[in-house]
């Protein structure tokens, strides 16, 4: 029988109940720190050398070359023709789905002229390559694969170079399938801090990209967040997460089992259920107890819930909004007779919001469309799912008119002068006479 | 007489002498990392005291509370009337320009509905509160108090917090209007890591904020750093940079005073000309022997140019491109005739864009509307100028009808079983009966 804390917003310590149970830390503690750093410096200084070093070293798999460490195309196309049917039919039909999505978010470029005849806009580009790193081992997701490399291809990223540890030379079919699917142009079986090392800074075998993305244990984190600033970086992501709000009117079952899917995740990920019905959350707490035999990963979902779960009492529905924006969750499930009318009440920070009973969080995990790479940790205050726009850049445009330049020359050597940057005065001066 | 390097693409070792003149790296070291997470531990803890004990230390303001080193409004307004009429229509101008091209950043919902009737969407919020850092002393700049805080309000941002070292009680009468004009709601004269930690932590008086952007030193740089994820923050900015292409019949003066008005700001400033014109590139050298003289900060010019710039002899207009994609400059001018054509010819990176003869970058900076904060280091490769999107934030929809759940859950379910989730199957399959 799983324990899971049980609060009410109307308890004297609630606040601070709710800031302790979401409170988690990435613990970059100096060991990982010291041992990334030194990867990352002999990657850069060694380049394939040391990349097979530490991939003989971490994942006992001993080659010659770097060349040795990549897949060619057709092994990807293999795996795809070898696994079942219906796990290919399932592939391809949420790649359709992610990509139809996804070609929702592509930016354009604008433009538009001012009085003086200066036109300004803005130029929208692809980054020109992408690293996709993908765990290995037994976090080894194939929708991961799809949700990160589908939106840089909509983007229009050239090349999308992919590594994916294989220890002791162990590759999942599936996560090549995915790859083939969503059209991955290059995949290296080089894992850990010296696969980031080697999309960062290139080696003789493996080219630098311009932006890693994608999920990896705490060592991959630590090297990203080294790395960042010679290449772009995705969100560094905490344990997984779901806020189900209910209005007591959902079967059970169905909540339960959503809370589950999030708790078997790992036993730091964190299933959150409000609602300001207290018979209910009873019956939820029933159902779990009931369906928990039933999960393969029954331990791991009774250590999440025991250590980061809990059923909270809240007044109404205002208050699940207002406590709902608090936790700024990853998912949040509106498993209500009206989530419009949440969402017009002032539900803002979540990363995804799965609109009624029928929406279950699962579904946008796979297969949906919208990306399940989202904003963990109450990131979500202010950032956002993964999307084509991470893989795009902006340009600014500026076209002065001979009128327009001095004009503006005017207004700019006012303030450069009042800077005391008399060249930046000088450059707009000399052109307004 | 200003030293600087000649190039050409066509010597023997142009590519690592390029190298070597882009390289540049952020000392990070371990002295202010320590310093800074200190500071960030204190705040953190003791909130106000530590704030006002570090704000003694290094500004030399002692105060009993951190409530006095609270700017009220009035103070702001008053600013704002006694500054030179001259400098409070130019702020009022630039404010009005930047907000209109802020204007056409802002991000709006979207959704569609496929064919089994499942809502599929993007939510746009803006960020609840913001965090502005602006730097003290010599740095002071009007400007930059008018390109972060404006976009944030255009966004719909409702709580923008500025903090601004005041030395010794100092403070700089054009960014306090800048910050009226601007509509900041709450201004702190508090600098260093110390404010920073204030704004992602809170403190008892200092509100926290969910963003923090803003130009500082190292420390403020440092702090930044350590506090994402926390918080958001924009981009951690190098030395300013410009890149200048030109066809030879742009007049040397203007050109050089652009590549001037790079370096006078600060020693570690990077100007950079590109030409198919040597006898052109010699022009500008002379023309810059002859300006350097009227410069206030001939100096810091001086030491710029001789360890950062460079005129650079490439072989035409394609191979200007080229260089031009791979510096990925922060400021790109296009002094030719016909600017767009080497956009359509791929010209991909750069911050902003300054098209034709008459687009001074100085333009930019201050009041052409387009933002003045880019992406510096060839960052320009995978990032964008700060913009109305960095203070808003995206929440993807999905809404099922019970057909859609059905048969999304489907694939869902074939999906996790291949993963191993079971609870993800049930909580799919649940709804699909």
């Amino acid at each position: 029988m799983p324990t899971i804390a049980r609060l009410d917003t109307q308890q004297p310590d609630f606040d601070q109940a709710l800031e302790r149970l979401l409170s988690w830390e990435s613990v970059a503690d100096t060991g990982v720190r010291d041992a990334v750093d030194e990867i990352l410096g002999a990657v850069r200084s060694e380049g394939d050398t040391a990349v097979l070093r530490y991939t003989a070293k971490f994942d006992r798999l001993d080659r010659a070359a770097v060349s040795d460490l990549e897949i060619p195309h057709d092994r990807l196309q293999a795996a795809l023709e070898s696994i079942p049917a219906e796990q290919r039919k399932a592939l391809e039909m949420a790649s359709a789905r992610i990509r139809r999505y996804a070609e929702h978010q592509l930016m354009r470029d604008w433009d538009f002229t001012d009085e003086d005849g200066t036109v300004l806009g803005q130029r929208v580009t692809a980054l020109d390559s992408v690293g996709l790193y993908v765990p290995g081992g037994k976090a080894a997701y194939p929708s991961s694969v799809l949700m990160n490399a589908i939106p840089a291809k909509v983007a229009g990223v050239e090349l999308l170079v992919m590594v994916v540890p294989a220890p002791g030379g162990e590759l999942n079919d599936l996560v090549l399938a995915a790859a083939a699917v969503a059209g991955v142009d290059r995949v290296f079986t080089v894992g850990g801090a010296q696969a980031v090392a080697a999309l960062a800074y290139g080696t003789q075998t493996i080219p630098a990209v311009d932006k890693i993305v994608g999920p990896g244990n705490i060592f991959v984190a630590a090297a990203k967040r080294e790395v960042f600033g010679t290449v772009g970086i995705d969100m560094i992501a905490g344990p997984s997460e779901i806020l189900v709000v209910c209005d007591g009117e959902t079967d059970p079952d169905w909540i339960a089992a959503d809370l589950f899917s999030q708790a078997e995740h790992d036993e730091q990920a964190q299933s959150i259920l409000l609602s300001w019905d207290d018979a209910f959350l009873d019956r939820v707490a029933e159902a779990m107890d009931r369906l928990l035999e039933e999960m393969p990963r029954a331990e791991i979902i009774r250590t999440s819930l025991d250590k980061r779960g809990a059923l909270v009492k809240v007044r109404d529905s205002a208050e699940a909004v207002a406590v709902a924006n608090r936790i700024a969750p990853e998912h949040l499930e509106l498993s209500v007779a009206d989530p419009q009318a949440m969402l017009d009440a002032g539900l803002r920070h979540a990363g995804a919001i799965f609109m009624g009973r029928y929406t279950s969080e699962a579904l946008g995990d796979y297969c949906a469309g919208p990306n399940h790479v989202l904003p963990t940790s109450r990131t979500a205050r202010f950032s956002s799912p993964l999307g084509v726009y991470d893989f795009q850049k902006r340009s600014s445009i500026i076209h002065c008119s001979a009128e327009g330049a001095a004009k503006l020359g005017e207004t700019a050597a006012a303030l450069a002068h009042g800077e005391g940057l008399t060249a930046h005065a000088r450059s707009a001066e000399l052109r307004s006479r």
